[in-house]
Order: C-alpha cells, then structure tokens, then sequence
C-alpha cells in the first residue's frame, strides 16, 4: 500500500500512527509517500485548505479528529497556525523516502506539529527531530534542500495528481486508490487479496519499501 | 439519535439502512429528521452539491458509495440525475415524522432513486411507494403539500442549521453531533453513554420518537 500523506493534513495525523501497526499484521508493505496539497487544491480553485475556506467543514473536522484521537489514545492539541508550512518537512519525507528511519521521522514531525503545537516549519524543529532518530540533521536537511531533493517531491507531488488523489491520506493499491484516515481498513483488505499487481504509477507492488 | 437525511445525499442511503438494526441493537430509539441541504449549502456559498462542484471529490464519493453498499450488500446503481428534485419526498417525511410507517417510507425513496434510479421528483413514484405500505398515497401527498406540511419542513431545516449541520446524514445525540454514514457508530456509543440529555433543539431524548 502507498500512504499518501501532507504533513498539515489533520487526518494524516492519526494515519501515520495507523498505517504501519495494521499493514505489518496482515503482511502488507508500506511506501510512504509525501505530497504538498498546496498545488492540489489551488488546480480545484481552492486558494487554502477546504477547511479553512469552508468554516463548517472546518469546525467539524476538529472535532471529529478530537474524538478519533482520544479513540487512539494519541495526544491531540489544535495547531496554533493551521495549516503549517511544511515544504522543508516534505522534502525531507520525500529526498529520504525509503530510508528505515523515515516512518519514525514522519511521525515525529506530525507530534512535534499536533501534539506539541511547534512549528514544523522551523529548520530547528526538523533537525531535532532527525538528531532524537541519531542522525546528522543539519546535512539532512540540506541534502533535501539541494536541486534533487526539491525536485523529488515536485515529481511526488505530480505523481499524486496523475490517479486523480486530491487529498490526504490518500491510500493506493494497484489501481485503486482509497481516500481517508477511516479508509485505512478497506484498502489493506484490497491489498490482501489483490497484492502483486502493478500500482497506478506502473510500479511492480514488490518493489514497495518494507518500512 | 436524531437522523438527519436528505434524500439526494448519497451517504444519507446506506446510513438510512444501517441507523434503525444498530441502533435498536444498543437500546437507542431513532427520531427521522429529512432535511433539504439546498438552502444549507447555498449558506456555504454553494450553488450546487459540493460533489459537483468539486469533480475529484465527486468521483471518489461515487467510488466510495459503490464499496460500501457492496460491503453492505444493497444494491447500487449511480442515478442518472444528481441530485433529484427531493423536496416533495422530504415534506412527506417532515409531515409524518412520527408515523411508524416512515422509517420503511424513506428506505423505499431512497431504493427507487438508488437502486432502481426512479425519478423521485414525480408524484406516482411516491404515491406508489406509499399505496405498497397500504397508506393513501394521493391523500397523504396532498397533506404534506398543504401550508402545514411545507412549513413543517422549513422550520426543520432552520433547526438543522441552528446547531451547525451542514451536510448529510449528521446523528446528534445531545448537544454533539456527528457528519457521515461512518460516523453513526461513535454517535450511538454516545448515545448509550450520555442517554437522557437535552439535545441541542431543547428536547427532552425520552421524547424521541422509537421507531
């Protein structure tokens, strides 16, 4: 399964959390895959996130996290900016994607963001976060920071709007791709009993990082 | 639990099977609350059915609908218009909210759109669908047309908006509520666990409506 995922999408929050526990118990290899929505929601019209421009949606969204977190036992606390910019943590995620440490770097960022309300958009924040995982942060940082690095998620992110993901989590298997946190389950039953086909991206499924 | 439908909200149609089996299952009595999101909608700065407006939105939630009504062996067949002109279904069901028959009226609108893609918008679709629960079809159309009937559901959709429901279904259980089809289960665990509140419109629960 590929884990789409936005380091300011609310609902990757709880699925970064989700995604490797439930996959690894019925065998299925996870790829985590990084995206900006940014360019995303700006090709549907939309000049912010849904949530913001649709007040409504917005309310609603906090709270359902707040229950769906309190369900997980995951700390919750309301980012102070919504949404945080998180190009640099992106390009990271994306520069590093089939590194073993990366799953624990992802969930790093979204604690350090949801849970300890700091701003993941700070080179600081991120570099502490990849010193706690005993790694050189500050060259990390500007390996994903050189040409190759930004070009890497720019190409991620082209990647996503090809299938049609217009939102995170987004969850592909094969050809098929499953939008949203509580999606989690019917794409790994799609995974189970379709593993081994070739991924929307023309991917052979073995060739997926086992995190 | 308060149901709160509209009969051309998709989700609004595996929710209208599920809600009556698991909430009788907890103890939790059902009041059927039709709702038209129209107005709701155009309050948001949307002219249309946000799954028209927003295209990539509207292909994953056709998608998603086929997997869950085949997960829940209901027969699905996309309408061929969407949305259809509900409101005459919708003052029926405002009108006889309280009738035991109205549970078994709504689940037949939503079949005649959904599974068998009838035009609801037509006065003998209805009529039929009441003449099969043995009800005068003609006599009850005309009520719910009457002044009475077509203020009963205005004041209803006034009263969805007071609390903040914007789309369809939401299950409200005392002053929470809860938007989505997948949210009815958090909703009826609420309900079990904080049963004999005040809902959000100052009704007493013991004052539902069983099913």
């Amino acid at each position: 399964v590929q884990f789409w995922f936005d380091f300011a999408s609310t609902y990757s929050y709880p699925a970064a959390w989700r995604v490797e526990a439930l996959a690894r118990r019925q065998g299925v290899p996870v790829e985590w895959k990084a995206v900006l929505l940014g360019p995303i929601f700006q090709a549907q019209g939309w000049n912010a996130s849904p949530f913001n421009l649709f007040p409504m949606q917005g309310r609603s969204m906090w709270r359902d996290l707040e229950r769906i977190c309190a369900d997980l036992e995951r700390p919750f606390r309301r980012p102070s900016q919504f949404p945080r910019p998180r190009v640099l943590a992106a390009r990271v995620a994306g520069r590093f994607a089939a590194e073993p440490w990366l799953p624990d770097f992802v969930r790093a960022v979204f604690w350090a963001n949801v849970a300890e309300d700091r701003d993941i958009a700070r080179p600081v924040v991120l570099e502490h976060g990849l010193g706690a995982l005993n790694l050189p942060g500050a060259a990390w940082l500007q390996e994903a920071q050189s040409p190759a690095g930004k070009a890497r998620l720019r190409t991620q992110t082209e990647q996503a709007m090809a299938p049609g993901i217009f939102g995170a989590p987004t969850f592909v298997v094969g050809a098929a791709w499953f939008w949203g946190n509580d999606r989690l389950e019917p794409a790994l039953a799609r995974a189970v009993h379709h593993g081994g086909g070739r991924d929307v991206l023309g991917v052979q499924a073995h060739r997926f990082a086992a995190p």
